[in-house]
């Protein structure tokens, strides 16, 4: 499902000012410069990166990943893979199970037609399912294992080997090793906390391959990690590979995420924003932009003001398609009415999900516009 | 940017069973009661019924609403009005201020080829923005009255004259009334303390006609209330159309709001729902659905399971594309990989806007596929 990006023009190249809103903003520069930081911190630790899609849901952004050196991407739909699957992009893992029979022939499909598909499973029956439709090149399935995130993987390395050795024996599957998600992990705050729970993890993760290994199935393949960990996931030699996404973007979220030992800011900039106008400006109090609960994810903090609000204005949601601005006190400045403000989403993740088109800002010139590709596919 | 529903099928004829999740369902006969019941409400009390659309995004339920007496459609974006505009939905009233020249201009040429449009202000500026870009049929305009929402609307009676006096006096534009949305009450759990609060909005919106009145400028229509007030909005005599919206679907939050004095559930019923199927029954504890963060609104209070899940089972948000199915204490009851489970969304407007296609369905089989036309749309 293409948007037709010429027939509803969102924005014109130009600047940022021509821009219909709410519109969703991408600095390029900010962009490449968080992609090459990490493709650089992954060359000094010796993983490979394999970024996670589900944050950015496009092909372009997927391509400039690649390019810096990241080995494929990571998908957290079937949907987002067979888009990106399609566009050429090689290396797609897809990280929650693929389940049922008519999900198991797309995947199937896939691999037909794409360099280097992986998914993952956690149950015997799914794993049965998924062989039963293969009937050309044979699909590659890691075991996806529970660290802790309380979501998908099987709980026990003895759970895990029996897996692993289904897959190992089964005509048309490759056992591609193992897939341990801390998601619960990402966004603890402090930096020695997350570290030390992610040394829990990489521990069990070691125990879980030692014992993988004691039965003749060592896996080839370690994958996980995130964002939030990503300082220390190479620490143990287990995480072959990092499923970072959101370093790409940012969000106010992370912003709170002290990512490094030195607790300074950084090393990823925020990349993404989201641009509003003043509707309404008929109260003293606060003004009108045009972004509310569907322009915004609400799963999260607040959004923070970027650029164009006043010194310490505060945000907060005012039905679907509204948001206020709240004036702080002892600051005189007033927005007017077609003023331009944009925001720093609270999570990005479901930010772009809300969005059919990213505006590819270099500076103020709106450099281009790109779809956002796998937006609500599944 | 209409969806390819026939290349990207999730679903098929012929039952629950078969869709691909997670899938937005429409109950089409909860629906078609939903929207007879508001009808012959508004029959009897004499008021006009211009359902807001920023609830279904959809030109088939807005259809719906207009064969059962509806006089049109309320948009909250002039992307909305644009798409029911287009589709011939007549008497389209944009809710939201439309600012800025190139919004004007997308006004004056939507106001050319619909029939009924209508549009509010709040501000001099806008109003003289669009009046300079009428060249051929006039454009009716409202004056938006802030009621208490503290969003638009002009915060007095003397600003309401001065804005319909200017409105009344500029060649182009037609001063079509007042609207006053008391958004800030729909949701107040307590019928009476509801009802209460609209009585004093009622009240200062007959102060504000009859300012106008005394002016010379009796409005001709004056517009708004909801879903949540829709029992009592009648009762003072002001509002003479009511715009409600969630009454056609409902969700979690409107099913705690008490809409009638007995305190019954009614008159309204769910017929929104999102069906989910099981992908992972690793845990004894839990079962893991694919939705999360991206398939249900988290602006509200959690989902909960309408079919399919065990007695007493609680949800709660595992990330993008996955939420659990926690078990209730006792009940032995498990669900398998590959079960169908179905939820009541949240808050339905921005539960709604995640997804491209409804699923309308008539008992267990699905009937139809609908796009979500207007979904994203500014």
């Amino acid at each position: 499902m293409e948007p037709e990006v010429s027939t509803y023009p969102i924005g014109e190249p130009g600047g940022r000012a021509r821009l219909d809103t709410p519109a969703l903003l991408l600095d390029l520069e900010a962009l490449d410069r968080n992609i090459a930081r990490m493709a650089a911190h992954c060359r000094r630790t010796g993983q490979a990166l394999r970024p996670h899609a589900k944050t950015h849901k496009s092909v372009e952004v997927a391509r400039r990943q690649i390019a810096a050196g990241a080995v494929g991407q990571c998908c957290a739909t079937l949907g987002e893979a067979e888009v990106l699957g399609r566009a050429g992009i090689p290396g797609v893992l897809v990280t929650s199970p693929v389940v049922g029979p008519r999900r198991a022939a797309r995947l199937a499909a896939l691999n037909e037609t794409t360099q280097g598909l992986m998914a993952v499973a956690d149950d015997r029956g799914a794993v049965a399912a998924l062989a039963s439709v293969v009937t050309g090149k044979p699909l590659s399935l890691l075991v996806d294992v529970d660290v802790g995130t309380r979501r998908t993987g099987v709980p026990s390395a003895q759970a895990a080997v029996a897996l692993a050795r289904q897959i190992a024996e089964t005509p048309g599957l490759i056992f591609a090793g193992i897939q341990g998600y801390a998601g619960h992990l990402q966004h603890i705050y402090d930096y020695a906390e997350r570290a030390r729970a992610a040394a829990a993890v990489s521990e069990q993760l070691a125990h879980v391959c030692a014992v993988l290994a004691g039965d003749g199935l060592s896996p080839p393949l370690v994958t996980g990690g995130g964002t939030g960990t990503h300082d220390f996931d190479h620490r143990h030699g287990v995480l072959g590979e990092l499923q970072a996404g959101s370093y790409a973007l940012m969000d106010v979220d992370y912003g709170k995420v002290a990512l490094t030992a030195d607790g300074q800011p950084g090393p990823f900039e925020p990349a993404l924003f989201v641009a509003t106008t003043v509707v309404s400006a008929a109260s003293d109090e606060f003004a009108i932009i045009d972004a509310g609960l569907k322009a915004l994810a609400t799963d999260g903090p607040m959004p923070l003001f970027a650029r164009g609000a006043p010194e310490g204005a505060v945000y907060s949601f005012a039905g679907d398609e509204h948001g206020r601005v709240h004036y702080a006190a002892g600051n005189p400045a007033r927005l007017k009415v077609g003023d331009i403000v944009e925001l720093h989403p609270p999570h990005c993740d479901p930010t772009v999900n809300l969005y059919d088109t990213y505006h590819a800002m270099r500076g103020d010139v709106l450099e281009a516009v790109w779809p956002v590709d796998a937006r609500g596919r599944r």
